[in-house]
């Protein structure tokens, strides 16, 4: 009897048993293509460096998946955009932003996918 | 005072209330570019009809998010790819596939990213 087929992988498996704001957060690439590159992220309580920016070269569509973040824009400074599970967002290439903070409640597991 | 800047969508919002076989299943597109398209898919205990086969022009990489379904491919008769949540999947151009099953305990979510 044949073996049944198996998913290629889990979004949700590999994750840290534990939030840890020392531990790095992990990027893992899942699809690349010409043009389209699809990412998990895991965050366990991290945010970005203080005065840390991220000023990418393609467009970023990004959703969060579990836990919970703000992001911070650089263009509109004072305002956190707090992300729920299944709260989706467009980011334009070289839109300055930055991870404000992401919940130590729990592991935070974001999907992006970066586009040109 | 500004108000605080929201999420474009959210993955998980304007679901159905109760499974309902009978209804049609919803198709949302996220996001559109050349070369790439990123769909929601609403599933409520539907299947592809008999006999049905999904055969794409383009590449499809797919998570399930919410739900249960089991995927059948012609490649491989008689076997039947069970998702769960987290679980995702490449399906090459041109892969006929169907969806043979989703749950009827709960809806079903799909996120599906096209692409050249």
């Amino acid at each position: 009897m044949d073996t049944p087929p198996l998913p290629d992988t889990n979004l949700f498996a590999g994750l840290p048993s534990y939030p840890d704001p020392e531990a790095a957060e992990q990027f893992t690439t899942l699809l690349a293509r010409p043009g389209i590159r699809v990412e998990r992220i895991v965050s366990s309580g991290q945010a970005s460096p203080p005065g840390f920016w991220y000023d990418q070269p393609q467009h970023e569509w990004v959703v969060l998946l579990r836990g919970n973040a703000g992001l911070a824009f650089a263009d509109t400074p004072g305002l956190i955009l707090t992300l729920n599970p299944g709260d989706a967002v467009t980011i334009a290439a070289h839109r300055r932003h930055r991870v404000e903070w992401t919940t130590q409640a729990e592991t935070t597991v974001w999907l992006a996918i970066h586009y040109d």
